[in-house]
């Protein structure tokens, strides 16, 4: 990583425009499952702050639900592609720590990634385009006591700092090709209706479900027209709108939220107290 | 803005002594009701670094009640002053985001605000002195792509870090006039009693009341002088102390709260526990 | 303080290996019982911003227990030796707010305390061993007007920003000798069994009790070896491991967690939920 290139966003160029140009101060974002309240969060800063002290901190979330790679890599995806060029994320839900499972860094044609091998890194590094993933074994990188219990700050912490000072992925270790891979749900069609899933569902209420704008335009479905959603035995009718406003205040709706995927969602209110559905629960979509 | 302007902080220069003489790095501050598990407020981040790599990231608060624009006016002008001169303040409490509201900057006496025209801003700003307001229309300081569900990633994140990076707010868009206000409640005099209400609840349970110190002393109430205050029907006795301490542990007090309004506590204690009060609720004040 | 000092961890100079020698930028952690909704963790930001700009802000917790001045001196020895040498931690649990209780500046042989002379800071640094303790007295490094509700904002953050700036500890107020000591609990043998405490119970549900590696090693309690537990009248029977994975999903565990204690924990599960310990609450420990 040389950091007297010039920064890019990972999104294409336009979407960002009129950036300025100048020397990049590495960055790395955290995301966790760890809360607040500890003082886990607090000692990653620490030891990348010890060994790199002009990086960037960004934390991109600590309140993942406990255990759930799933809703971390979730997360992860829809905020990485906003960070320039060369940003390194570190994150780290991990309920494999101190077992076999292994440390790894994805390097994709954008920027690099760090943690276990789990699944959590993948479905962000794919959006980007894979690159290498690399196997950290080489200790000189790690803290010199490695704890089992904590390796966001024995081990990857320590190791995403090293990167920012301009060590090469491949110093840590060897590459590997045998990672994990998450589960991943596509939507898929059955009898004229789209199957698809919800994958979260955010600190409004709204319910993200699989399903791409693109995906419902090829069964024409489109803004400011009504479709039909069944899920758990009901049917029911919902306009794809353009804007929370474009229903009254506390009825629902369907749009497609800010990370490209179709969300139901309430005007001023939460779907999810309105509509009985929880992660990965499924929902057929016809016109 | 002037990046190689002196800082001086909002207050006056007597409160913050002996600050040294630096060039300024631009300060952007964050306020919303996004919560912190999404990925709202990285994706703000990260889009304003990609535009501004050198800024300054300080978050307000944002745990602010979803919708509640009228708490979100009151945390962010309570914080505010206490930042040097010249920073940029982006809040976004947004229930009509995607409809017809406008984005817009403030620029007032000392600083600048960036948000949506729904009022949330005013408070802050008229307490600094307001100087113009503009109804940002120009999209080339945008994300290319604005979706209608986020603005505070796709509209108000990159106009601040183009501000940051220099532009004038004059680039950004029109001056208009006819900017929304927010709601305010003045306390008033009624029969010799000041009758207020209940600004806010903090997280100690401290209630914050729109009833400032100059307002007791006009009513020769003074600190460690027992005063009346009636609500919900009923009538009680408490001290205005000069600290949690004035009372012993557990007992209910009252107290000029560190923004200078009358705020009645518990010491060690949650007032909102004893009181049955909440925000917006009518308090009588007499001697 | 003197920031051209080469920076080195507080951790023994092999715990954090190849570290790059760079000039120090002065860091600031805050630690306080504040929350994240409320404005006062940001109004500490601005005014130690407003002072020293170029400070590095980091957030240790402000989720500690209202008024627990006991976790939040835990937390704070758990996180502060992984910062650099020099850094100064600011740290609120303060009750005694506007009483006559002092605020203080502990110099240790590593970094800076600041905070309310009530114990919070003593664990931590003692840990990194004392040097001298200053009561602040010297207004001028105050704000110029002092709440009797907020010395964070008014005192700590001032203080904190103007140590960062290089003044000397010496140049706030007298030494003193006499101020508070935290409770320790220190575990201590009876008939052959050992008996601790619970210090802590963090996020994941896992219950810290204060005995050390090397107090379970002189009772010849080894990693993968079972041992026996008592509490609330129950004994039982838990294997000490080395990793999370070392017993069945949801089962139970011992194990030394990242801290260098005791912990009770339950694979991918919470041993709070399934113990009923609460903090404070004795635990006897035999082979």
């Amino acid at each position: 990583m040389d950091h007297t290139l010039i920064r890019h966003s990972c999104l294409s160029v336009n979407l960002v425009q009129n950036a300025r140009r100048v020397k990049a101060v590495p960055i790395i974002t955290l995301l966790s499952d760890f809360g607040l309240q500890d003082p886990y969060v607090a000692e990653m800063k620490a030891v990348i702050l010890s060994i790199c002290p002009e990086t960037r901190l960004v934390d991109i979330s600590h309140e993942i639900e406990k255990f759930n790679i799933h809703m971390g890599a979730f997360i992860l995806a829809s905020a990485t592609p906003y960070f320039p060029a060369s940003t390194i994320h570190v994150a780290v839900v991990d309920p494999g720590v101190g077992t076999k499972r292994r440390p790894i860094i994805v390097e994709t044609k954008c920027s690099f990634y760090v943690g276990p091998d789990n699944g959590i890194l993948m479905l962000a590094a794919h959006k980007e385009g894979m690159r290498h993933v690399y196997h950290v074994k080489n200790s000189q990188y790690m803290l010199s006591q490695v704890s089992r219990t904590f390796h966001g700050r024995d081990i990857f912490a320590p190791v995403a700092a090293h990167l920012a000072n301009g060590h090469a992925p491949s110093d840590f270790g060897p590459e590997i090709h045998d990672y994990a891979l998450p589960e991943s749900a596509k939507p898929c069609m059955k009898r004229a209706k789209l199957s698809g899933e919800i994958l979260h569902i955010d600190g409004f209420g709204n319910l993200v479900i699989n399903i791409s704008r693109e995906d419902l335009e090829k069964m024409g479905i489109r803004e400011d027209l009504d479709f039909v959603v069944q899920f758990n035995g009901k049917t029911m009718s919902l306009r794809l709108c353009s804007a929370y406003g474009g229903v009254p205040r506390k009825s629902p709706l369907a749009i497609i939220g800010s990370g490209g995927f179709l969300e139901f969602s309430v005007n001023q209110g939460s779907a999810s107290q309105i509509f009985s559905l929880k992660i990965g629960d499924h929902v057929f979509v016809s016109r």
